[in-house]
């Protein structure tokens, strides 16, 4: 199937559709050359047949039972686990991120469907409230009133170059919106054509094997200028995820609040993560700092929508030292393959334009990579004085390159952190002996609320653990909307709206709402309390 | 202070601040003529000092103890029960609408306050999820992370001209807003601006009685176009909400995406509330049901978002019969005064159109009111097919007319019901043992909910419930964002966004998320686990 002869399609309700535009093929970034099977193109017009299947299955699918749901959902991470091998040649071919990684990125992958699939079975997320009627009530008797949420529609998801397994065609937003009940249009990334393909048949067949309508899921190739812009623009689809630049991300944006029923659109885009340390941090283990620094610096070549891109370390001689310490650690190692020559190039480009500001000096360099596309990591400095009067030093560069800041007053913190765009994270590192440290860590924790969507103390951002509790989102220009989450069983509630129901008899009331909770879910809030 | 050589100002952070832009001055609908003080309206910039006022207040009201925030919104409600008759007075001057349509709103508002202080108090809304470490997970061991909501920023309301109380200053998107933590900028509508001066005075005096800062709240004379536009274009706006036209609605909608920052947009606008009638619904008592629908059409005048602008009633004798009984009670019923002159005119010139659409016929018309600007309700027919081909009657008109759509095969009734646009409500009228009834009702309420935000059994949409369980919101043009409702205990969702703190020590931890629960927060969610 991966030969230079194949030629492969997209794949639209459960069957293959050749596309009429141009062919697409993917680039070996560690070899700067052409790799695998050509993908056919849809036009804009084919790629709606796809809509057109999503809004077919759209109300069967979303009526089927949650042991039905959950099943397809094990269904797929079952399916990603047997076919890792191929899935991970096919990514690592493509994409030049390492097999260790890979593998991992595909347990988690098949992990989150698992956590999507006991989000479904235990039913938190129909946010069911009830309130009985009070007839008696004066001046007017209360009605009976009970609200749960229901899938918004079809939803069109595009993927992201940087996990071409867990943010891209069975990732997290594919998961959540199958969980949620509402079908997925899926376009594919042109970056990893194979691995979207292979993982595509996954769900594909899954869905067969759940006899699930097969409109249920469509794996669309095409132009992202093109195709995705002719599908956002479709009326069947009712909201959108991405992940990827904020230039892509803003165009999605602006495209869907142009539509004449506008949609929501949930992109994740662009994020420095900045570390702070504190004076204390440096007393207790520098080089294990400087270690963990690197490690999450340098980690997938710095291509992570969390890589640390801003690091702020104190003044004086235990920041020196520290720096130091980065400096020798980061000298021995290599830069790893990136995903794309374009993405190489961007991120060259602005390391070199980054070198050149005014007040920048560099600190420590490692290798350039032994494969093409491989940069060596890169870290910069500059004073807290320069970094608040030049915008420029505030923008993401995606890849191994970091900003170090040197501040000298608390004032200094407390005004960067006031004026920082929104962002994924924020970490913060200081003892908690650290005497004066305490009062300015926890007033900076206050001030990070305000502009990110998590906060560590003592750790890295990279490594977004899934979960029950995680926030993976932030303001503007961190997501589009920092009212949601990419990650974590919340993730669900992005594709879902709440629907009342005043006066329904028992028997036509949904489900999830009747007098008997005959699906026994566990938070349903009944007359005011919870758990009923 | 309500007399023709008054002029008002501004509220701003508890201070009045003359406006240097032109005066407004409210007209009595009933007489047709100007009435009361004139208020100074401000420029643009006067109005970014109420958004900087609010952003200064922000940091500090979003800390202030539940406990406060709740006394703070239950000093609303009794200031607004203190000073009920001067309020009302002024709101049936400047609307036209009847003294005990006010009082009852007054008192609603004010119980929509006391709700939002209990919502504070129990605080489900923190939307509280903790996940303990797991030091020993393998492969990579669970950090600690928990998460809770918290408000998004200064929050620019704008009041509808229908609800002077209960949707204007002190209603429902002010009391959520500020129950969230969130300082609240209003810009009065200039439908009944001294009624809104009445009711920001008691906010004011309110903030300063419980010790908040004064940024908390501002009220802003101006027109809507010049300083509302303004206004959210500020980048000290977070978040917009928005009662009212559907043109009104989709320009703050596009303004708020266009900024360098987009923010979203919580507009309530368009609605025609279809009722629909199956056969077996006139078996029973066909008066009843007639007086039920003449009282829910006629009622405020049909000036009510939810007033029921299009009824589907089965075609043949009893069919028939039903609206020969609409037509004898909407014959004695005089039109009321509308809000004003211009609504007026528009709803008469909307209802001429609708009169000379073809294949429209009248079916039954009330008496003109004594007042100006107190237009015949008025009920006219068609059938499915005509209804289904001509756009145009699918449009609200605001105001008392109605448009019966006569209906003889129940996939008319499927066909309506797809291609509806969004609504805030829909209601369905059938017997229980009504034989295929049945069945068609269970169909319905399935297509319904794909389009609606609230399904009504046996009902009519308007007195909208203000409870635990209401929605009152739905699938755009009815709203900007069908996953909101601004109604009821969830729409203080509207106004937060998540945040997660992984390995945060206990004591820098918000207190909601500690431990111990200082709070006793009932509904967390605990290691997959709620209420603990």
């Amino acid at each position: 199937m991966n030969g230079p002869d194949t030629v492969l399609h997209s794949l639209i309700a459960g069957a293959p559709l050749p596309g009429e535009a141009e062919q697409i093929r993917a680039t070996d970034p560690a070899l700067g050359r052409p790799t695998g099977p050509h993908f056919t193109a849809l036009t804009p017009d084919q790629g709606s047949l796809a809509v057109e299947a999503a809004q077919q299955a759209f109300g069967p699918y979303r009526r089927v039972s949650p042991a039905a749901r959950a099943g397809f959902l094990r269904g797929i991470a079952e399916g990603l686990e047997g076919h890792a091998e191929q899935i991970v040649a096919a990514a690592k071919t493509e994409t030049g991120l390492p097999q260790t990684r890979l593998t991992g990125e595909l347990a988690r992958t098949a992990n989150q469907l698992r956590l999507f699939s006991e989000v479904v079975t235990e039913g938190t997320h129909h946010g069911v409230r009830i309130e009985h009627a009070l007839p008696q009530r004066t001046p007017l008797p209360r009605p009976d009133i009970r609200q749960r949420r229901v899938p918004v529609g079809p939803v069109l998801v595009f993927g992201a170059s940087n996990f071409p397994l867990a943010f891209s065609v069975a990732g997290g937003d594919t998961a959540s919106a199958l969980a949620a009940g509402a079908p997925v249009v899926f376009k594919a990334h042109n970056a990893h054509p194979l691995t979207s393909y292979l993982v595509g048949l996954v769900i594909t067949e899954a869905a067969a094997l759940h006899h699930l309508p097969a409109g249920v899921f469509s794996l669309v190739y095409g132009r992202g200028a093109d195709i995705g812009q002719a599908l956002i623009r479709h009326p069947g689809i009712r909201a959108v995820g991405f992940t990827g630049s904020r230039s892509g991300g803003t165009a999605l944006m602006a495209a869907a609040a142009a539509r004449p029923c506008p949609i929501p659109v949930f992109a994740e885009m662009s994020s420095v993560n900045p570390i702070i340390l504190l004076n204390s941090a440096l007393t207790e283990d520098p080089a294990g700092l400087a270690q963990g620094f690197v490690t999450s610096l340098t980690g997938s070549s710095g291509q992570l929508c969390t890589a640390p891109g801003l690091l702020f370390v104190p003044s004086g001689e235990a920041g020196d030292a520290f720096l130091q310490e980065v400096a020798e650690r980061l000298g021995g190692v290599a830069g790893t393959t990136m995903l794309t020559p374009g993405i190489c190039a961007s991120r060259v480009e602005r390391e070199q334009a980054l070198a050149q500001v005014e007040g920048v000096r560099p600190v420590g360099r490692g290798q350039d990579g032994l494969t093409e596309n491989a940069p060596a990591p890169a870290v910069y400095a500059t004073d807290a004085d320069t970094y608040l009067c030049t915008p420029q030093l505030s923008e993401e560069i995606f890849g191994s390159v970091c900003l170090v800041v040197r501040w000298d007053r608390p004032d200094q913190l407390r005004q960067v952190v006031d004026e920082l765009e929104g962002q994924l994270t924020a970490s913060l590192h200081f003892a908690e002996n650290g005497g004066e440290d305490v009062a300015l860590a926890s007033d900076l924790v206050g001030r990070l609320e305000e502009v990110v969507g998590r906060i560590l103390v003592g750790g890295w951002p990279t490594g977004v653990d899934v979960g029950d509790a995680i926030v993976h989102g932030g303001p503007f220009p961190a997501t589009s909307d920092g009212r949601s989450t990419s990650v974590g069983a919340t993730a669900i509630e992005r594709w879902l709206r709440p629907v009342a129901y005043q006066d329904v008899p028992d028997w036509l009331q949904p489900v999830e709402v009747r007098d008997g909770n005959p699906l026994g879910i566990r938070a349903r809030r009944v007359d005011g309390r919870t758990g009923r």
